[in-house]
């Protein structure tokens, strides 16, 4: 296997170094051919990094940073102003090939904004998007893109999530012909606004994809598709919703006693594949390397499923595949 | 107690008369003060009707109508031709003072185009919203506006939802000054589209409004705000997106076995009060009478439900207190 490096921003989210050196740690135990490139401020990270023996490890390479991109952080002032950034340094590693691959857990805005500027969409591709994986009720997953980085978004940029989703449910998800739904309000062609309607016609004339027509916010876990569209608001917001519910679920009180203690394990046991830590880490596709953006409230095993995801990214080099079908395959002929 | 009369569009939705006819037949044993105007298809309805004596029966009049509203009808084509359909001749009734408040669960565009035609929207209210509760973590309810009738609003409409949602949780909620939210993707002031971002500005600068700032999605059962408002498209898929949680865990296969019997029923019974079933029953709020939507897929306890809510809104005079709200209180004085 040629070398691995993984380029981390220890820094984002809403724990820092506590969850995100845990994690460090357990993915270079569970990877003997695993290399981390480790950014962050040297006050909040060399304290854990001594704790899990991280500051002297073979494969390990950190950089101290002096800023920190915060949530409240505009992208646009991140881009300008937070060049020294653990975020902007990870991602400088990532278009300098110093590493193959970025996980961040910070700010989406600001991770999109620098993504772009450092490392530049793939030829063709005019935003990137936010994809994640959703369980589905008879086992495996679909993807549901875009997620967040794209707030509002036009029948074009729809149809190219559709492309750009095909591509990763092929390649990391190991569907030969994916079956690509648009999220929306009914099922009738007359449903839902111009951008999804437009997208729908658009994409039914799409020789080699195979478009499956509009789904409903019930059916994401269904099994009906593969790839789920929609523009980045309605994604945000479907999917946290879905985590809510699930930890809702997971969460709720129960009275003590032993025949409660089973009732809940058990509980928990069935939920957890709807619990968000376990399919964690949410990539940002479309550029020129492989970007996983992690749940800012991501726990420590959280945080190591989005460093696995990072690497399972660079082993089907997925920015290739998705350059190749927008190079290539029949595309959007219509203008934007 | 006033006479009260309810029309029920005993056609619409997924089943017809076959649970829309058992769950009349329960509500007028529940409530000896109820008298029902049912309209619908002579061929598909009668039969039922007789089935469940409700052919003489003394506080039911039935009027047989010639056409139906199908799921895939256009609003425009239904307001247009259907007019002799059981949902327009349901809101006929109602406009007419015949029936105080109106239950269908067909077309929801098809639904709101008629009721604006044959109701009229409330001085100053622009749009009507659909509105319904849910269930939160604590206990209690929320209510979240719009969930389908408007697929694009503007910041002006949010406003008007917030005006429109806040009379709602006082008086069918009980809840003296309701917590109002914007649903968004994130929770700081920079996150969202502009409509949503301009319609915080101008709620937290409304006074005797109650505005919270911004929630996301995993908070829409969290307890964190008592009214939810957002898009109809928003609201639309997240409304669906938790009732397909609820349901693919409700509706999860187990093996079998004596303990995994007693497991699933307790499951179903702690997963009860997410169940759509038991919060059917969005309303079109905004109008000069009250029009509650029940869920297309809704059986006959869900249908039932439906008809009790449109039972509570009579006798809380909803319109008139949002009409009042719209006509006294400080209001949004932006241009649309």
């Amino acid at each position: 296997m040629p070398q691995l490096t993984v380029a981390l921003d220890m820094m984002g989210g809403d724990y820092g170094p506590s969850i995100t050196v845990p994690a460090a740690a357990q993915a270079l135990l569970l990877l003997p051919e695993l290399n981390l490139l480790l950014f962050g401020l040297e006050d909040e990270l060399a304290p854990w990094l001594s704790r899990f023996q991280l500051d002297c490890h073979p494969r390990v390479q950190v950089q101290f940073c002096s800023q920190q991109v915060g949530n409240d952080h505009k992208a646009a002032y991140a881009l300008r102003h937070l060049t020294d950034s653990s975020m902007r340094n990870a991602l400088d590693a990532l278009a300098s090939g110093r590493a193959s691959a970025c996980v961040s857990s910070g700010n989406t805005g600001a991770l999109m904004a620098m993504a772009i500027k450092t490392l530049s969409t793939l030829p063709g591709v005019d935003r990137p998007a936010l994809i994640t994986r959703l369980p589905q009720v008879g086992g495996g997953y679909a993807l549901l893109l875009d997620v967040g980085a794209n707030i509002s978004c036009s029948a074009h940029h729809l149809v190219q999530f559709a492309l750009m989703g095909e591509q990763a449910a092929q390649h990391t998800l190991d569907i030969a012909q994916p079956r690509i739904a648009l999220l929306n309000v009914g099922a009738e062609a007359s449903k839902g606004n111009e951008a999804v309607r437009e997208a729908g016609l658009r994409l039914a004339e799409l020789s080699g994809l195979h478009y499956s027509g509009y789904i409903e916010g019930n059916e994401l876990f269904s099994g009906r598709a593969d790839v789920i569209v929609c523009d980045g608001f309605v994604g945000n917001v479907a999917l946290k919703t879905s985590e809510g519910v699930a930890k809702l679920l997971l969460g709720q009180r129960i009275k003590s006693g032993f025949l409660s203690k089973i009732l809940t394990f058990w509980l928990k046991k069935r939920l957890s594949h709807l619990n968000p830590d376990q399919y964690n880490g949410a990539s940002l596709i479309g550029l020129r390397a492989s970007v996983v953006k992690s749940h800012g409230s991501a726990g420590s095993p959280a945080f190591l499923n989005a460093i696995l995801q990072a690497i399972s990214e660079i082993e089907h080099d997925l920015p290739a595949s998705i350059a190749h079908r927008f190079d290539t395959a029949p595309q959007d002929s219509h203008a934007r």
